[in-house]
């Protein structure tokens, strides 16, 4: 495996995976290459753990015509994703997804300053694993973006949002525990190029979410 | 301890202690019998075991005269509770409070009927505990109150709210996995007596939520 | 014309008809009489003036069968409105709709009392008309549907909350002058025996609002 | 009078008076200069009709040494915005505001694009008088906001969003009538200089909004 295959893998967490999903992952693999009689290609960095064993499953569907199409277009992700860090071109394809936030106090009309933020991939077996934190800026928003200049793996994640403290520390009244604390947010990524704006309308009593763009 | 003590005290979870937990209520016991000379009374129906924690916290700071005050209090309302179960009167005191929800369907413009919600107290230490299970009827609602006809015990809940299997089965398009699957909405309950009604207004989309009375 | 007509006329407000409104009305009705040879019948306590004037014109595309057909509908409808107001039954027909409001102030966290709150019949051409004035009680509700034990007449409505004047009289900041004074939400009926349940969840900076039920 | 300060009176609406109006200015002015000896100054293009008159009223109000700083505080603004056109500078004062709106369809679960929006500005007395037309674009953003580059004049404001033509458009379901057409947002803008961004969250059941930045 080149380096880059390496830090590829890495990053889907395919470094870390438990005894279960590892039998999983050759049973597929072995299962695939009889089939098909070629190793099983994915362009991992658009992926989670849990949905490349979803790619398995549904590819390991396919027909050799279909599978081989399919296999292609990951080759030419993969081929895309690594020139993408090394050519400059007006016309590049988008290779890259941005997830971001913002956090508006509507209790007090002004975007949130000051908000921790934790953003977790979840995966079906095992234990969330934090991938960013972040801490919104006099604008309600992070400084970057929590994914950006990359694919967003394709997976489920969750935002945790530490509200209590930052009504907490603006004084603004609450009960005692607080109504709300650490608001979490669930959501899946389906587009691994797309934009996902996932913010935050609060008040101590409330809240809403939405998919922006 | 009476047949009602046991029970009472088992509702709060006082039957399921961790070691740590054991240790802590102990240490404290120690503490306030050594400075108060009395045991330590709490209205146990109206506590999780870490609002009880608190209270010691907090009443341990006490001075004699108010620490009396507290506790014939809590003798007060532990009776209030026992009564209630066996008098009629006009006017009773309130002693019991009342957790509700409500799905509403904002992409289809009426109830969300059939979803699987589930009602979990969440401990500071120590895994999350299911204390209810529903599904919605027709109006949106649960057929009987998620908590009800007691104190709702003073503590920090998770609701969860199978969207994605709801909107599966109207066939409501969503993205592949769906954007929302499992809705979490994470809330504390400071009046064991109050009302809480936390509803869902939700989209494949987007979804907000509020403490309405 | 019987006492029942006549006030069923003026209740959708076909006594006040403006001089354009009167000769559309002429025209259409002579246009009936002329294609169905029967005078046009429609259960006007089901409609509002706009919506009147759209059943004639939708009417008048149809055969003499589908016709037939509509008018003996309306027949019906009117039958079983003016037996609804006579008759005790356990099984009698839905005839009557309710559109009802609740009002939560989730800067607060709490139902908002004491808001002023008016309802208007819009109509294309004209002014709008109050059909009902209300002022929320404690829980945020008004003490009587702004309409209920009869139709909605189909028609577009204009609800107005005043909720500048509620924040000032709670102290609640505002901005000078304030962000929201007078809420307008407008919406359509069209199920006259609906229940159509228009809320407003409102902060000094935000709002929502959606058809409950 | 200059070109200048023709210019700017028109846009406040100074030289569409009613005679009521004309009077009420009229009677202040001669009140003002009676107690203040000098004209009165404001700088009219922070400003609509109504809060000039109430700018008369308030500072009529003042002792001389604060009504001789307001007046001078007036004289600055007007010469910084007349500078700022005419000026180019790293520390220019912020004399414009910004007034933008956002459409999300939150059925579809993406921007709603094609949606026509108008801007009115609204006086005590007296019609709307439209300010802007627009149409949002792919991003559900109009290309231009729809105030900028100069300060929004202080004063009450509505928005009309053509939903029910852009939902007819997409084929999403709807009622007939559909329950929202034309949806109005009233709010007022107290600062001048402020960035107001009042967008549109919206399924065809419905919606909310906020004042964002």
């Amino acid at each position: 495996m080149t380096a880059d295959s390496k830090a590829e893998q890495a990053s889907a967490g395919l470094d870390r995976l438990s005894e279960a999903e590892y039998a999983a992952f050759h049973r597929h693999n072995d299962a695939y290459r009889k089939k098909f009689g070629i190793p099983f290609i994915v362009c991992v960095r658009r992926h989670s753990k849990d949905s490349i064993l979803r790619q398995f499953e549904r590819r390991l569907q396919n027909g050799v015509a279909a599978e081989t199409k399919a296999a292609l277009t990951e080759v030419f992700r993969i081929g895309a994703l690594r020139l993408d860090q090394r050519v400059e071109a007006p016309d590049k394809l988008r290779v890259n997804g941005r997830l971001s936030t913002h956090v508006l106090d509507t209790h007090a009309g002004h975007p949130a300053a000051g908000v921790a933020i934790e953003l977790a991939e979840l995966s079906a077996h095992g234990e969330p694993r934090t991938v960013a934190h972040a801490t919104t800026n006099l604008d309600g928003r992070t400084d970057h973006p929590l994914i950006g200049g990359r694919p967003i793996p394709i997976g489920h994640y969750l935002l945790r949002f530490h509200m209590g403290a930052y009504f907490a520390r603006l004084g603004t009244p609450q009960s005692d525990p607080p109504f709300l604390d650490v608001v979490p947010i669930e959501f899946a990524v389906a587009e691994a190029e797309g934009h996902y704006h996932v913010p935050l309308l609060v008040t101590p009593w409330s809240y809403s979410t939405y998919r922006g763009s």
